[in-house]
């Protein structure tokens, strides 16, 4: 027999992985014709945003109303919509704007579901690369169908860890976690979206993932899959208002926890 | 009439643009089998070579042996081969190993041409996003066949800097100029492969990139990419032996120069 919860997480995966499908080919289509978008700043010049971001959120805000009108959807661009379902959507439309501003093809749609609390699906689409990745708790992690499985093996010195970091973090702090990591002889990749670079920790690509303050909308996505893939991470404070606000990611491979924690120290 | 030099060089230019797409067909079947290769450390666990990065560079010197058997190869896995002719091929028959091995996408087939000490060719495979970039000295940059040309409004605060460093540089140091370019308000990306990067400061995807101690295999390209782009690079030494050893790399787009230089101190 199938239990209520169980039927609800099956379809809000299908829908999941159709609005990553979907929502990626919009956001690509925005991609390919960048220099007519109108490039807007948010807390400086660093951090952008264009119609684009929006739009992709638009579309996906109302696949879910149409879907589960009774969910809640907490979003990038248009923040927190309450629900009474118990089942709440994370979104970043295009995470890692920087680079999609700019041409690079290190960005992704990122759209999450959450339920107790906890990261239920985690949907991934890097449209660039024709890329994606999709997990659902206790039914494993894939990348485009193909099952993710993390290497015990693999750990911060023979294998690269992703960092990230925003104009919430100071210039010495960034220094001292790329010094450490440097000295516990690791080495560092920053594609410049953190989203993805989460994803590339449950393709086994990178074997972990840190950065000292980021949003629900950038993570739990990639959460999900890293839990699915056999990795770890650091759990996100969901309660209330708390998902709302930034907090510490971290997020590893079996063999890399260890010396991650102590370097993020948590 | 067509000077003798100019006819040269056109040739060279078709050679090395033909050998960017079947070098770059090549290395992107290794790396669609890139589970089956065997990974090889060199100077520690983070520097690795496969033999993909041996047959690339074995499938360039074919062609050139073939078609100027009189000009100077100078690879990264193969050293320098003397010639006769005045012309020197260098070659990184894949930038970004490390990426390649792990599964991102962040890795290219540079090949240079250096003339009286100048690189007079500089040609950058991107296989798994199908870019090719392609400049000569005086006859301009391109990308995919569209011209570059570098936007004189773009600086380190209002664009993304590329970085790099290897295992010859300290964790100290390279916390030191991640701490500067954010202080001066800039941000900075490090995709794992700095002959691309260098691509993308041509295109303009980023405002510069920065590495203290690069070969000439990985920057040549690069920097006659930029050059014809229209932006400025530090003259890498090429007399002699001094051409196999490493140096400062740094490539910027006129608004970034100033900034770039105070912070690499060249």
């Amino acid at each position: 027999m199938t239990s209520p919860i169980l039927a609800d997480l099956v379809a809000r995966l299908a829908l999941a992985e159709a609005m990553g499908r979907e929502a990626g080919k919009l956001a690509l289509d925005y991609f390919k014709r960048r220099e007519t978008l109108i490039i807007e700043t948010k807390r400086d010049l660093q951090d952008v945003v264009s119609i684009a971001d929006r739009e992709v959120e638009n579309l996906i805000r109302s696949r879910i109303h149409q879907a589960h009108p009774a969910d809640s959807i907490l979003g990038e661009e248009y923040g927190l919509e309450g629900g009474t379902s118990g089942f709440t959507w994370v979104v970043d439309p295009i995470d890692g704007t920087s680079p999609f501003v700019n041409g690079m093809p290190n960005w992704c749609v990122s759209i999450a579901v959450l339920h107790d609390g906890v990261p239920v699906i985690g949907v991934i689409s890097a449209p660039c690369h024709d890329e994606l990745y999709v997990a659902a708790l206790g039914k494993g992690a894939t990348l485009n169908g193909k099952a993710l499985k993390l290497d015990s093996t693999r750990n911060i010195r023979n294998a690269l860890t992703g960092i990230g970091a925003n104009n919430h973090v100071s210039p010495a702090f960034v220094a001292n976690m790329v010094q450490q990591i440097l000295e516990a002889e690791g080495n560092f990749v920053r594609n410049g979206s953190g989203a993805l670079m989460l994803a590339y920790v449950a393709a086994g690509r990178l074997v972990g993932y840190y950065e000292p303050y980021m949003h629900a909308w950038d993570c739990l996505a990639g959460y999900c899959l890293v839990k699915e893939a056999g990795g770890w991470y650091h759990p996100f404070p969901t309660e209330g208002e708390r998902l709302t606000k930034g907090s510490v990611v971290l997020a590893a491979a079996p063999g890399a926890i260890d010396d991650l924690r102590r370097i993020a120290g948590v």
